[in-house]
């Protein structure tokens, strides 16, 4: 922390104000300059700078250090390669997750599970629970849908990703899912991030809409502190005043996060324009600015998706955009493809 | 639903459109001009506009109708007032609620509780759950703070108003307080919502952080749809390029509310601006713009508050604001003010 | 400025930059604690932050002061009252600016001159030059306009704003117009404010639509560091993601301006939200909050307004308005109201 | 337009919309359903939505076209092809710009131009006129700068884009410059955009750092009604509250801008990140996105460069990058590359 004292601050202002910060344990540095003195405090412990804003005579007060510490690039220099089965996240390779935005029957399940496998994909999306903003809404099938999608995944060697909501649904995750998906919405419900910080699930976890990445890597850090290291971030767009897209996708946050932090980073660009036409060129545009996976929603009968259908890519969309995507991935030095086809 | 037909769409185009939503139940009026069709669909449902926007020959859709209904002026014209033993919120008085930031302990309540009451305020705060954005920051006295403020409050005859984060604290909710508060970050927090709404405890619901209006009532909708109409909805400051604030206040939202919704808005200057001398101004003139309440963080010892001291009152600057906020009233037409003071 | 070493920075990368800062001209001071270093640099000279942020070692870099300095409080802490024929602004009456958003003609001028200062308004205002969206939108009468409004001032004793858009029209403003408006779009066209500190003209500047308070003084420091220093703010709404008002009025600004800068600020509620009936709640809540004068758009025929009409209050509704702002004025420690009326 | 009455608006409501808007000279079309009305009316003019709102018994209203009419894509289907000297603008080549921020001699210049040429670019930039946020930053080196931008592109067989801030720089424009760009501030300059739809020089035209896509559009509007219809839109991020970035890329704008409008998109991806390491991602994803074009920031020892060295690519970074766009440029369909080289 920086303290900036005012111009005309008396010394015993100044005096106030290192006093204040050794009795907090800080180690405090002092610089007095011509015009004016500023004080350097470097110590372990966070404090709320308002706290010293606010004391006589201080102008400035600044944050030095993240505010976050295991989901900092520091604490694992080296990178997160998250390994769930015979899948690697945040490696050489970059990992599709694909499939419909909510499951409806198995059968639906095991169709898109069999096209996107083929297309390369190694994860399938599906919704069985789904925050709706309007409580007349369709709110997902539950259970029988998490065993439709579990039984399609084990058919064709695909690992799980679904969303829950509270933690009242973990027994559930702990039984279906490979990888929990915590939303943009929950990203800051502090009880579910605790409580899935004390299972070994990996977890998906959303940017919110109006979240800073440091927001986000915060947001991490609560799952990490209890335990569960296992955390991939994802990029799913944010609100901006831009009204033709669903919200806008912030590209740049990919090679900010692989500074900032160890962890892997996957992009959603399906939710982040809500548009089907342009995804793939959102998609292009991830693989080609260093994510480490993307998360794509396809559907076998867009039109007729229970729900999303205006952003969900078709099976052929899909394939053509797999292809596209190896190239790129080839151009940005991802060392290899996705195990099976990417 | 209006949908506006692209200049050149054909007579096909259009009539699949008009299956499309008579097969969804809606009426269809057909309006044709010069240079295109516009569909008017009249109907109950509600469904996800982008489902028509990629319905080949369509250019724009609009939405009509508001996706709220109970939350909305239309459904009580004249206005909610809530009762709370001797207390009403929405009707000609203005209601203040002040108090800690954070339960400290029994004597801190007490002496707050006292003072506060005697200035004029009815509803004393305090938290006992605290949603720290840090993992590692004081999360709260949980029950034991609750016993402390209830105590406090019931001397001094005022209702208690606390944050709870989680399902599982309803039960002590229900022993210890009088108005639930729900958080920001929890605005979306949709099984949270759902279970107040089967409770019959008022809740005071905060806009989040980068909600609009709709989306906060939206979020109120949530909760009636259950069954507990009792909510007081809370504006307390939106993410905005300002850095010189913590959020800003959006006092616009409070005229706003009044038109669209009948439910109480309530106005909580000390989160919105998060500096303890800018705070009077701000809930002058939320009262000045036809606020229902205020919400006011106030502590007998700011500096050595365990949190959000920068941002609290003195009981002496409280004080000075009551007197202010009495002439404001009478200039608004606040028919009379705070039962016993205000 | 303060400049944080990585935690493993070398001494050599230390040397680097102190050496860097030395030859710009800068104090260097430093701080060698457990984990890191810290280096404070004091002296004049004003530095992109991001040419330090690059240098080998660098973690991160924060300014410590304001970057203007005529517009800052320090340099004028008593405040600035700007003397304009028998006006006074920034003392301690508040001024009230209204009149029509476009100058129709001279009859309507008279009639809404003859209104509103009979109700206590000192200034009038009115467009001759209107900065339009899109370029099929009337443009304004030019300086035909500006006879009509200067005529119908000088019957009634008022002054006269109005807003120029690029500097060819100076010397029209020069004949008939006392205070220059420079509107929110043009908040950052440099050649304009500068042009306009080489006269001795009094300037409204907006705050543009997404601009911060820091930008907006900045702005002004443009215009001051030319040598005119009569520079009013104004406080017209911020963009944010709220569809129901226009812009989003930023209340807050009022204190925070009158703490950072010496210069008055004005507010604009009817551009803020774009809506006639909310004008009045957001015209109060500004004098509640200490504004030192407002800005408001007033007709005798709104209805039929040239343009603007839904956000232009009738003269009822103005008079009505005018009664109340006298309460609050009182309430709020203004000494006295306008000299004639308010 | 679409104008929705309320629920129980009355007949005369109805037939008083429907009169105003005849008397505006549009046709309407009245669709009346169980719960309420809707007018569907259609016609040339542009008006004030906010004039209708108002109205007794007016719920909402729509605008459903867009408000610009050369920009749309509508009105060149094929899209737009800028030819100027051997470059085009617009069609299967992507084409990079490239060069300093700012021109600080004749040598300087050359040495960057030989160097782009070979690695592909065909147009060279460099500011001699700076719009800065202070006024006490460095302003630029007028027209000695342009005399060696000038000098330097004819060595090497570039065209030559650089900033003008005002009217009267336009004469030196038309001796020096190729492509005009338009700053983001001046983005609604209107004065400045009237002036240049009246040459034939192409213009370059950077939205604004809030802007929507369609103010962009209508910005280019103002351009192209006054008859120069040769402009090239330009993305270089928008405000955001991201801080960890100076701007946000939004990614999104490139197919958007392709769908809505003819004008070639070109971006601009320096100024949106801010941080040399992290401009080649973005240049990818932009080239995978589909841009027509990439303007960068490039400099032979940036860390030296006068301005804006933090965001400036060295040499030899941009030699890397051009080749990775190559293959990028073949994944996405773009038929070839920029002439010489990309």
């Amino acid at each position: 922390m920086v303290i900036v004292m005012k111009q005309h601050a008396t010394d015993s202002q100044i005096e106030g104000v290192v006093e204040k910060l050794v009795s907090q344990g800080f180690d405090v540095h002092r610089s007095t300059g011509v015009e004016r003195t500023i004080l350097g405090a470097v110590g372990a412990k966070v404090v709320d700078i308002r706290d010293y804003e606010l004391v006589e005579g201080v102008q400035e007060v600044h944050r030095i250090t993240q505010p976050y510490k295991l989901a900092s690039r520091a604490f694992r220099p080296e990178g997160t390669v998250i390994e769930i089965k015979d899948v690697k996240i945040g490696g050489g390779e970059t990992v599709v997750m694909a499939g419909p935005c909510t499951i409806e029957d198995y059968e639906q399940c095991n169709l898109i599970g069999e096209r996107i496998r083929a297309a390369g994909a190694r994860v399938i999306r599906g919704g069985a629970f789904k925050p709706r903003t309007s409580p007349y809404s369709f709110q997902g099938h539950g259970e029988e849908g998490l065993k439709s999608i579990r039984k399609a995944a084990d058919n064709h060697g695909l690992l799980v990703i679904s969303e829950i909501m509270e933690s009242s649904q973990l027994p559930l995750a702990q039984e279906y899912i490979d990888i929990i998906q915590i939303g943009a919405r929950n990203m800051q419900n502090y009880g579910l991030l605790r409580d899935i910080g004390q299972t070994d699930i990996p977890a998906l976890l959303k940017r919110g809409m109006s979240a800073t990445i440091s927001d986000l890597l915060l947001a991490a850090e609560y799952i990490m502190s209890e335990g569960n290291h296992r955390v991939i971030l994802c990029e799913r767009g944010i609100r901006t005043f831009e009204t033709h897209t669903r919200n806008t996708l912030d590209i740049s946050a990919i090679p900010v996060i692989h500074e900032l932090s160890h962890l892997p980073i996957v992009v959603d660009p399906s939710h982040a324009i809500g548009i089907r036409d342009k995804v793939p060129p959102l998609a292009r545009a991830a693989m080609a600015a260093g994510a480490d996976g993307l998360l794509l929603e396809v559907h076998h009968d867009p039109d007729n998706a229970i729900c999303d259908g205006a952003q969900t890519m078709t099976l052929e969309q899909f394939d053509d955009l797999m292809g596209e995507l190896k190239v790129i991935a080839g151009a940005v030095g991802r060392k290899t493809a996705t195990a099976n086809a990417l």
